[in-house]
């Protein structure tokens, strides 16, 4: 079976196409400045590392997107017909309440997934955009949404609901939701199966951390809780979103400064975190900075480290067992110094870190604790697009 | 020594009169409703159970307000002239990163209590008044002012700081600052005492929880974190005030409810905590509603608990070593349920309380940890007011 898993931005497709039978990832590639006259697109095959990309092209929209997406697979013979395509898996960011697990599409999935629009609104309607298109294309392939939001739809109430008016939840649907659930699933159950421990029994935090940030607590294998929120905001520091601050900050800035809360929804998202103290997004770039002796790149670094501390401090006492913290994506897969500099705080707690394992940079799931840890510290790749496309495999399959 | 102790609020003024020789409170009362016409006093005399009442009258400002102050401790023969009050202590709500310790009241002072008030628009304008006040009665007595945020001057940057644009702080004074510093000083040095650790080497976490709330990470016998920030709305969840949340809630609320950021403002602060969730902002009344079975009053209570193992989880992660846990103010003191919830949660960490010491009523300080808990559990009566009148003898007698 061969599954094309799509991940639709606002003007973004990225893709990656999948044989079942080994799990293995035969191409992967994106579409990007969608709706301008400088789109681009690339494809990257793996078998023969032959790598084709268009520039200059004008593609006006998801549908347009799409037939690029097809193009590209067959000019580059990773498909003889579209036919080959058995199923394709959508990344769709907000599932609110309305899924607790992966679903194929229909017009009532469809019906629901515009409703949460206003819930993630930079998202949902475009990955709308990525299951419409594909309809179009081929309106009898199976196609299935897998919500990042599913994972944390195991969580308690007393977890999940903020202390705000209660109507605020029954009207407006404000409460906690997360997000990278796939991610966080992914990885948790990874771990699980490295460390040989059944994984509804398996306790772990595992820690998302790339241009967005988030950390979950596992218990029993399932989400307890997440440090995202309502939206992405909430929680760590990040490339350029604050993380959780105090919430009257937003009327205050209005008070001397005349910001209105749209304005500080773009500041908080957009000009904060990283970027905003140090006057980059980028970890790797904060780090060179740090080492020539930036003292706000040094700031910006120790706040980061400071709320991953904290935050797996929460997560430790809620837990009452952890038997991993686990380490994934972009900074959480390279960031070795970022790494150690949470890990070596957390001592007293049983975490405990091999220095020279630490700093290897390896590609495949590994352990780097030392051999008297009582929690083991991992690091695991993740693969959202795998994940997805599991999913995709299994209501196809059904 | 005799000192007079003044807390003034917008319409209120709370005072409590002390012999120094002995920290004896003499006499406590209030004045309230200054400004309308149903404006009311009251005194209550320590040494005779003497009671004074005043009702229905007609106290327009602050200025009225000490007059019947002073009335009311010349009537019950506290006092047969003020000659004998030897220095006035003030608590002052914001003193910013200006003062990091209390200070005898000069213009200079009074100057930039002025200009924090947009920090605490309810509370520094209406210390100020007291403040004002109290010199236009006796221009030649001692006025001492004691911030409530001196305590956690000492927390470091990385702490104090928010990841959102590097001017909003030294613009607008954007950071965390803290409150109930008074209290969390004063029973962190009393914990320590009673355990006769060094205070400067005593490692705890402080509890204040009563209609605000807040915790303090104390290493050695310092404030290193504090979950209130820029205001008091940051952190737990509390009576009326929804506590941390997603900030992007607001910008959301707008979208969707037309709330815009003020109308957001008074919500959080007024609307929201165990009042938001139970109908009720009273821990008594919700443990009430729980009891006969009401599902949101057992909601709002498993909320306060979470909010409050995971804010203790982030200062163990923190400090790495802990001393003790005090539980202080109204909900501290006498919340036994509240406190029975917490701790049993947090057996893992080594805490760990006898059940009966901690139902048992008192008025003392008290241990209530079993003999085997690595982390002590102590009940300390906060009394802001007496460290108030402790620092304000320790500056007249310089």
């Amino acid at each position: 079976m061969k599954i094309l898993v799509l991940n639709s931005g606002s003007s973004s497709i990225k893709f990656k196409f999948f044989n079942m039978t080994n799990n293995e990832c035969i191409a992967s590639g994106l579409v990007e400045e969608i709706g301008t006259a400088n789109s681009r697109a690339e494809i990257f095959v793996t078998k023969n590392d032959r790598k084709l990309e268009l520039n200059d092209q004008s593609i006006q929209n998801h549908n347009e997107g799409i037939d690029v997406v097809n193009y590209l697979l067959k000019e580059t013979e990773v498909l003889n017909s579209l036919d080959e395509i058995d199923g394709v898996g959508h990344r769709i960011v907000q599932g609110a309440d309305y899924f607790d697990k992966a679903v194929l599409v229909d017009d009532d999935v469809i019906e629901k997934i515009r409703e949460l629009c206003p819930l993630a609104p930079l998202h949902n309607p475009a990955n709308l955009a990525g299951i419409l298109s594909s309809l179009e294309h081929k309106p009898d392939l199976p196609n299935v949404a897998v919500f990042d939001t599913v994972f944390h739809q195991t969580m308690p109430e007393h977890v999940y609901m903020y202390a705000l008016p209660y109507e605020f939840y029954t009207e407006y649907k404000v409460r906690r939701y997360g997000a990278h659930g796939t991610s966080h699933g992914y990885v948790a159950n990874a771990g699980a199966k490295f460390l040989g421990i059944d994984n509804d029994k398996f306790n772990c935090i595992t820690l998302h951390l790339g241009n967005g940030s988030s950390v979950t607590a596992v218990k029993d294998g399932k989400c307890y809780d997440t440090s995202m929120g309502l939206t992405p905001l909430e929680g760590l520091i990040m490339g350029t979103r604050c993380g959780s601050i105090d919430p009257a900050i937003i009327p205050y800035m209005e008070r001397v400064a005349g910001f209105d809360a749209q304005q500080m929804d773009t500041i908080m998202n957009k000009k904060s975190g990283l970027l905003g103290i140090s006057g980059t997004s980028d970890l790797r770039k904060v780090t060179q900075m740090m080492e020539d002796g930036d003292k706000l790149a040094k700031l910006a670094f120790d706040m980061l480290v400071y709320r991953i501390i904290k935050t797996i401090g929460e997560y430790y006492a809620v837990l009452g067992r952890v038997d991993a913290i686990i380490f994934t994506a972009g900074i959480g897969e390279n960031a070795a110094n970022l790494r150690e500099a949470v890990c070596k705080k957390l001592e007293h707690m049983g975490i405990s870190i091999d220095l020279e394992l630490n700093n290897k940079r390896e590609k495949d799931i590994r352990d780097i604790s030392t051999k008297d840890a009582k929690i083991k510290t991992l690091i695991i790749p993740t693969n959202e697009e795998l994940a997805i496309a599991i999913e995709t495999q299994r209501l196809i399959s059904k």
